[in-house]
């Protein structure tokens, strides 16, 4: 069969992987200034023989690579992220980050150097493909708007049939492989509050409206909007990430505070309702307190919706090939992830591969200035990609 | 000088006084229902040889009784309230109440037969007088709307230059006199407040208006009326003495609640702004969580405000009868009082008179089951008003 | 096939169920006092020719009836409630209820009939099965400890390899069938909090522990448990459904606080975490305010937890028996029901048949004074019955 | 009579006085760094012929002179502060501040030269004087320590028997003076609250214990210590006047938040009961949410208590000299200032000079950028100090 012999080559690569791992690594880029990175990864995909090769794709330096089967048959997209983050690392690696106060701290540059080794494998195979490979190199996932969305509308969808995506998870166990039934990832908005009192002497509250205490006010009765406003069952989250009122003097009442924080949800209902109180709320507390608001709601990317369908094939795919204690369900997550803006166009999975090293009982989270990945979770996040070609493009 | 001679007989008279003091207290009558009290107030005027004797003076059984002077001069009025409460006493008396669930447990039996041995005595030396008493017997000060606003509406203050009252004071030290130079009650007004909101399942709270929780945020938002928006040297109170919602059912969620209290202020323009803000935040917080208030806030008493003058005046009389540690200031109150009334239309002072038993560290309070005086305090009540008699009407 | 043959039966035996669930519904009787209810099952049983019949099963009046298969091969134990609410029926219906103040206001009536209806048909085809019926008749789901639990534990699941439950949903549109592929219900605990202060005047708040302004505060604390203290993907609900704080005074500050409430989680982490923070948050907020607490936690029913493949093998045949969009799964919920303790001891699934008039677009919930369910809806609960039985004991 | 002949020499030095107070508004310096203005003031006292003149008392540049009459009597000292703020003046003045970011926007300039014209007036007629007098030019009244205290520990107020001291007021009327019978400002403390919670991403609020919420749950709580918690007749305020939790980031929860403000109190009892409470309450609500506080609580300057017997004499005496409607009572204010350390040593009192430009109605406020006196109240001040001078030493 096809897939062992693909992937006794990608074990074969597994070093220069690493060493492609490492280089990512060391000169990481930040989201939308990823020059360097995707003048390494294109010149890979020419070095494998490539001929078709997009670059500058959407609003960044985005990359779509295509690898065409001889015979015919569907077109499945693999997307890998490389844009780094604006952390400064505490990992002493002989690959440590070279660029000052920048990191792959959320392990891109592993989703990168997997997706070219499986491109390296394939683009020698090609003649055994029913169907197209395209690769999705995406600059800047980390970053409002994101990359994915500029790809989709600058055509990088264009003839594909499913589309796929990893991530690897620093704190999920080793080489498992994780897929959602349906939602991957959170509605992931932000909002950005202005509180608008009457400021004065701290010895005379009652000439003032006192733009901190109805800022507290605020924060307490809006948990009520998770708490007793929306269906326990469609999970919610409204987090206040910061609140600043006053300065350095103690007896001054402030005039005005302001409020920031992120709202996340799966279901488009409760992400309207909470928006929508978020703002109608917080109009009559300040109100209360003869005071006014200002509200400016940001949505972010929408939630991962896999394809259900799509899921239970590469499901039963990835059981025919890993041990069944190594693939399983992953809870829902409210994190953020612009390959939503995939799903949106066309059916596919995102998919999850432990990345924690084995003896590290506490893994720092991803963002972390101390996160680190098991590297051998490269092998198997080519395993991965090489068991859905397999699966959708074998004839 | 006439006082000494007046309080001699005052005490020669104390055993009659303590009499009547506990007929009043074995037969109390509560407030608007003071018949056999208000015979007996008349019976005994009648015997001092008064013959200008009104009765169902006001909304009930008030009485004013008058003791014109020889010699022309001006008329103080002299107040004490005759009715009871609705408590069942829990005093082993041998004068202990005879009518089940009311009780003197304010003081007012002490009130009345201490003003009907000062009527006694100056009944008697009336030839001695330049100007005139009035004898203020009220009913219903327990029980809004009270019986002082509707005597002074039927004339009980005609003709009448000054008007004094006194209170007892259970937890106050025995025999010491006590004088607020300015306000001696609160204003002292009630709410009851309506929320209605959306019941349901409680399973199921975004199907719902969660009318208790809403209550619970009005509550606590409305904290900032007392500590943000009212002057800090003007005291307000805003008690909130009740908040019923739901029933017995453990998974139905409450459509509506019922809150109730009372706010007290000494300031006319503290007591608008609290009745508003009551009023403008319980309407908004209410809106913020889709419900709807409906607020009855009814006025009650006034607060007393003295007449600073008439205060001095009386202070200094004191002074010359009572030990100096006898007679001090006192700071303001937040209770409720209808003397107010009196003191709107004519000037005058509220006094105090300790009737602490001295054995007894930790008294009851006013309106205690358990609340006692100690009886010598009668006998200084008397002094009190003779010492103002003597005062204004010596010529 | 067999089904096809029972299902005529059952269709020619409608007029009969519908007049058995008409007669259930007139003759209501609460949890723990169904005497009569239990006497028609039995009887009804008998009248089938079933002689195996154990009555009085567990806490109360439960029935177990057994219909032995001719040929060997597993059990399976089907579950009718059949205890009603203490509700005043308001819908004008020939067969009313007869007994004041209680109602059939959840179906259990027409889960009773179906599962009679199905009995019926069954006992006469018992030479076709390979295996056995058990049949639940179920007393008491309404009100805890509940039926459910005391029978499992006087062995009415002896010899069962599969149990299943229905109930219908006057919510949920006529005839279609729902599934859960993991939880059905909710664990559904119940508290009674007592805050203890210390009472007074409400003109002197500084001289008391208001425990009224404690109970607002620590409800709106504690908003914080679902909104900020359990994971967003896993359900969870605190509702405070009482909250009864002083009385008909409006001047006197209560001394105590009465809340009470209802906990619903689907995760076993949840509930305790749910629970210890509203004991310890309670504890800490009325510490603030020199008050105490006194909490009582009462575990209730489970959540339901269904075999995921047994729902899967269902589902499936109910796939092959009823139109695709009358098959669908349902969102969780976060209800109640003593169904869980059966399948705490036995792989099966709870089921739910929509029973809502078509004609009525806003239906009356469960557990309200105008709840009805469309008759036709028995019919299809007994095709449910049936295709569970030509599943599992079709040999 | 004294008074007038020496308020007639005030009014003909009145230009030079004024020419005085623009020299120091034009060079302002701020608290502990008044090296010119101490300067300045210790030349105008030696060229009034003053021999006996301390400098550098105390903490600072605080300046001592005495003025010794003829004939024995009463020592009274008269006190002048002379430090400015760090606010950059925002009005265009032709003698506006030359120093960048200092004004003097509390009034110190106009203390100052009105109590060095007082001194050049009574320097010219000590031979008059039966006693002395003390002039207490004081260094840095705005700023903790503040220099009162340490001036009195340094013997500032040896030999003084009476101590007197004005604050011009911008919002009260021009030439009007004012006293308080008792309190003239109020304990003035602040506190710095650390609360410490454990941080983490805003889509997982489960995983941390987010000190923003807590934070403002605190705040919230608190607000019940002056509403609940303290006597209502007995002024408490309570402001927070910073809330910093989070930073930049929209989506991460913070472990930290930081409090600050402001207590004022009029009464020793009701200060300690609220720093106890914000202690008590904030590590009870805290501990709630599994967090932490950190608490330091900083004592500022004590209430200002005067004399009554001293402000009743010296109110009859500026009855006798200004019109009726020029001195009245003013409500006590919740403001600090460090002249109640002189007053915790000696009798005396402190007194507020109006100095709102009558044509300005909206005045700013002391302490704003915009702040301004009608310089015409330096003429005032002058005549308040020789008033009491009159009183106290005319033998």
């Amino acid at each position: 069969m096809a897939y062992e012999e693909w992937t006794k080559e990608l074990k074969d690569n597994y070093l220069e992987t690493v060493a492609w791992r490492r280089h990512l690594h060391a000169h990481p880029e930040p989201s939308f200034e990823e020059v360097e990175t995707a003048r390494f990864v294109r010149e890979k995909l020419e070095s494998f023989g490539l001929d078709d090769i997009r670059t500058d794709v959407g609003n960044g330096y985005g990359i779509v690579g295509k690898i065409n089967g001889k015979y015919p048959g569907p077109t499945i997209a693999l997307r890998a992220d490389f844009d780094a983050l604006r952390v400064t690392e505490e990992v002493n690696l002989s690959f440590k980050s070279k660029n000052e106060g920048i990191m792959h701290a959320c392990g891109h540059d592993g989703h990168t150097a997997a997706l070219l080794s499986v491109a390296k494998v394939m683009a020698r195979h090609k003649d055994e493909l029913h169907g197209n490979i395209v690769l999705l190199h995406q600059h800047a996932e980390e970053v409002l708007p994101g990359g994915a969305k500029s790809m989709v509308e600058d055509g990088a969808l264009e003839g594909v049939d499913y589309v796929f995506g990893i991530h690897l998870g620093a704190t999920q166990p080793l080489n498992k492989v994780f897929y959602n039934v349906k939602f991957g990832s959170a509605n992931s908005d932000s909002f950005l509050m202005k509180i608008q009192g009457k400021g004065g002497h701290g010895a005379a509250p009652h000439d003032t409206h006192d733009a901190l205490t109805v800022g507290t006010q605020i924060v307490t009765n809006l948990q009520q909007i998770v708490s007793r406003m929306t269906d326990p069952v469609k999970p919610a989250v409204l987090t206040f990430a910061g609140f600043q009122s006053g300065g350095e003097a103690y007896n001054i009442i402030a005039d005005s505070t302001e409020i920031k924080g992120t709202v996340r949800t799966l279901h488009e209902e409760v992400q309207h309702k909470v928006e929508r109180k978020l703002r109608e709320m917080s109009e009559h507390i300040a109100a209360a307190y003869d005071s006014t608001i200002e509200l400016n709601y940001t949505k972010g990317y929408p939630a991962i919706e896999n394809t259900p369908e799509v899921v239970e094939k590469v499901k039963q795919s990835f059981l025919s090939v890993f041990p069944e204690n190594e693939v399983g369900e992953v809870k829902e997550s409210m994190g953020g992830e612009d390959f939503a803006y995939f799903l949106k166009e066309k059916p596919g999975a995102f998919l999850r591969v432990g990345a924690q090293p084995p003896e590290k009982e506490d893994a720092y989270p991803h963002h972390h200035p101390k996160f680190e990945i098991d590297e051998r979770a490269l092998l198997r996040s080519g395993e991965v990609f090489l068991a859905i070609i397999s699966t959708y493009l074998k004839g």
